[in-house]
């Protein structure tokens, strides 16, 4: 990579938009065209087209709130506690050695020194696990190991370490402060204190918590249950070589993945049928046993209004032009008896996954009940000159890395005229150009999506 | 919070270390001890113990490397990729329009404007998923979807919005130069391209493109199976409700978790039995089972050598003392035919996440092939002064968040007279105080580990 930071322009070769995917509407001819021709049609279709901030709220204001349900903790992992856990138990339950030693009284070892050392008389000893050990009275010790019940009248334990380890008579070297390597009852949760709270995401520090205050179980907010199926009739299943004109279903498998990433059950269900009685029947099974219904290439042309057809029937489904690049074609409505928000995204497979990233994530990630739905974006310098449609919002996959001497800098993958999955799969993230941007400058700072994976 | 910047002391209260855990062989105490007491014992201990690299360099050195398996593509989301997956088509599989528009050639179209447009004779249509409709001459146009097959001849697809959409005639507003808005064959992926290399992480952009190339299944490596159990005659399971002395096991749940997240396939095997027979079963059994066996606690005192016996007849096991803080009891060996790594780590379960996040996250991300083994860290402001005994390497849990004017500010969650597994379910990093140093002044730098979840 050439050094961003003196401006010169990569051997990349310059961003050309215009093979990159689907970009209805955009003025992308690098000719000259005089003002008062495209551009028109263009403003005016601009004017009719939605912004991506309306549509992605419209997203989000739709999104049901599954109800909580209660898992096994270990299957609660990654999830959002959706109850005030309250310890009915003390932790400690009971006074106990921090670390392998001697439990004696404070004011007996206090003085204790190597050269002076203390002698103490060993009336016995207290393991981890077992029950309650005798009292001990001036001038004795008692050996104990960490974890185990501290006698009554201790109040410190001397370290093993910092004794001759004796077993009959123990000569203490050095004495710590009242208290010291003792585990209080109670000390780290009383009984009636919250243990884990409502909305805390269950991780291991917080498994670890419940199954001390005696939990197996937790009521969590569950992974929304999302059905991934997609139109078109020129689309065959994998494990199908295709015919001539005909693709393979990719949106399927990538956008369920992509959403398991983001936290979903997803359920891949494959290419819609053709047969309108048979596709009306998947819908409506999909629309009964999901949150939200992710429909990829509706927008395909070929007969394949029929889709947009048998869905206006089960609800009311918009179909608008998004002010994005790429992938303008979006729709969503919510459909069936129980109003299942019905998400319609290009079939274009890079399309599909950036919109995907610019509207289904986020709205996985809300009904997760995550605070953060989206991802954090960084500010990066741009390694390459980027052009970018005017009144559009640009997505461009890239890679991008830390700088040498700090920050970010950002490449697109392939100069637009490469392979596009092939690229899409060499790229770690999105470069965000904003609507009224058409150009940023070989040096200049754009927005970067990092796309880490459970990011 | 108050601001670490002005050097203040926070009013969280100073860090006191030494009831935070078992410290074995450390100088916590308060008050002065005269040089040339405890400190000397503590001397001669270092030299006997091991360094936290010299452990975790003997515990990667050892890991199997799992043989690749095949998975369902969307079962491989996460792994790395163990084989060169060679497309065996082209993608496009056939020259095709990238929108709806017009096929048509350049040469006829290339003078188009609003008001001087170009008409064509439009002689039939070609949608996605058809075959190959016919050729088109000089002064022709064919109606084309996106993704339908391009009719001979042409050479560029007009879009349908810089034309009058005409049916049987269409006036061409403006022409793209040759080439635009045409997907060629092979332009994404040529037979024989690599589509995605060995060690690739499998996203889904990878499972896109794996499924158009036509794989249902790649060769992946594996999830290491990690078996978790956890040794002490004081424990009983989380479903029990313990007598006084016992306490539940925490443990098999909170490292089955930590490994999941750190991407292991984790089998919870709970407490080990306390028969020695059975003991040694269970011991062979989880070795025939697993790539890497976790146990937790064997180094708890009070009869439980046994464990430690049991372990020594399978395999050569190392017990030592580490110089790190939680958690300097460590052990690890190969036993079993296959020698199977084992690895030991105490039971305190602060401790025990410790020396996951130390020794066992780095193996198990080594066994999948990671490149990057460790979590990334940053370094910090210290909000309030912070100790660490001489010669240790302390991890304490700490929350860390973003300071205002830029950088990061860290904080210990409690004072260390806290709670300490509540304390831990509210951090979101460790902080790492080098072996070297013994006190980090308000407003100094620390390192930080922020402690991400599938991070």
């Amino acid at each position: 990579m050439t050094d961003p930071m003196d401006g010169t322009e990569s051997t990349g070769g310059e961003f050309r938009g215009y093979r990159d995917t689907a970009q209805v509407g955009l003025v992308p001819s690098p000719r000259p065209i005089s003002n008062d021709s495209a551009p028109v049609v263009v403003q005016s279709q601009l004017e009719q087209m939605r912004a991506v901030e309306s549509q992605l709220d419209e997203i989000l204001a739709a999104m049901p709130q599954p109800e909580p349900i209660e898992l096994a903790v270990l299957d609660a992992q990654g999830l959002l506690c959706a109850e005030e856990v309250v310890s009915q138990r003390a932790l400690p339950a009971f006074d106990q050695a921090a670390l392998d030693g001697y439990a004696a009284r404070a004011d007996d070892v206090y003085a204790a020194t190597p050269n002076e050392p203390v002698e103490l008389a060993v009336v016995g000893e207290s393991v981890a696990g077992a029950g309650a050990p005798s009292s001990i009275g001036p001038g004795m010790a008692l050996k104990v190991s960490a974890g185990a019940m501290l006698p009554g009248g201790a109040d410190v334990v001397v370290p093993a370490v910092w004794t001759d380890q004796g077993v009959v008579r123990v000569a203490v070297h050095a004495g710590p402060p009242a208290g010291s390597y003792v585990r209080r009852t109670g000390d780290d949760v009383a009984p009636g204190d919250p243990a884990v709270q409502v909305g805390t995401p269950i991780g291991p520090a917080q498994i670890s918590l419940l199954a001390a205050v005696g939990r197996e179980r937790v009521l969590v907010r569950p992974r929304p249950r999302i059905a991934v199926l997609c139109a078109g009739t020129e689309l065959v299943d994998v494990g199908t070589t295709p015919s001539p004109g005909q693709v393979v279903d990719v949106n399927s498998y990538a956008l369920a993945a992509a959403a398991r990433d983001a936290g979903a059950d997803a359920y891949r269900s494959g290419i819609l049928p053709t047969e309108r009685r048979r596709l009306t029947e998947v819908l409506e099974s999909q629309l009964l046993r999901s949150d939200l219904v992710l429909i990829a290439g509706t927008f395909a042309s070929g007969g394949f209004d029929m889709v947009q057809e048998v869905l206006a029937e089960l609800g009311e489904m918009r179909f608008r032009q998004v002010t994005m690049h790429p992938g303008p074609a979006q729709g969503f409505g919510r459909l069936g008896r129980d109003q299942i928000p019905v998400v319609c995204i290009p079939g274009e497979p890079v399309a599909a996954l950036v919109s995907f990233e610019v509207f289904v994530r986020p709205a996985i990630r809300l009904m997760l009940g995550k605070r953060q739905l989206f991802r954090r974006t960084v500010q990066a310098i741009a390694g390459q000159p980027l052009a970018s449609p005017l009144g559009y919002r640009q997505y461009l996959h890239g890679t991008v890395m830390r700088h040498p001497d700090g920050g970010y800098v950002v490449e697109p993958v392939g100069d637009g005229t490469e392979a596009l999955l092939a690229r899409m799969a060499r790229a770690n993230c999105l470069i965000v150009i904003d609507e009224d941007v058409t150009e940023v400058a070989a040096g200049g700072l754009v927005t970067v999506m990092p796309l880490l994976l459970g990011g």
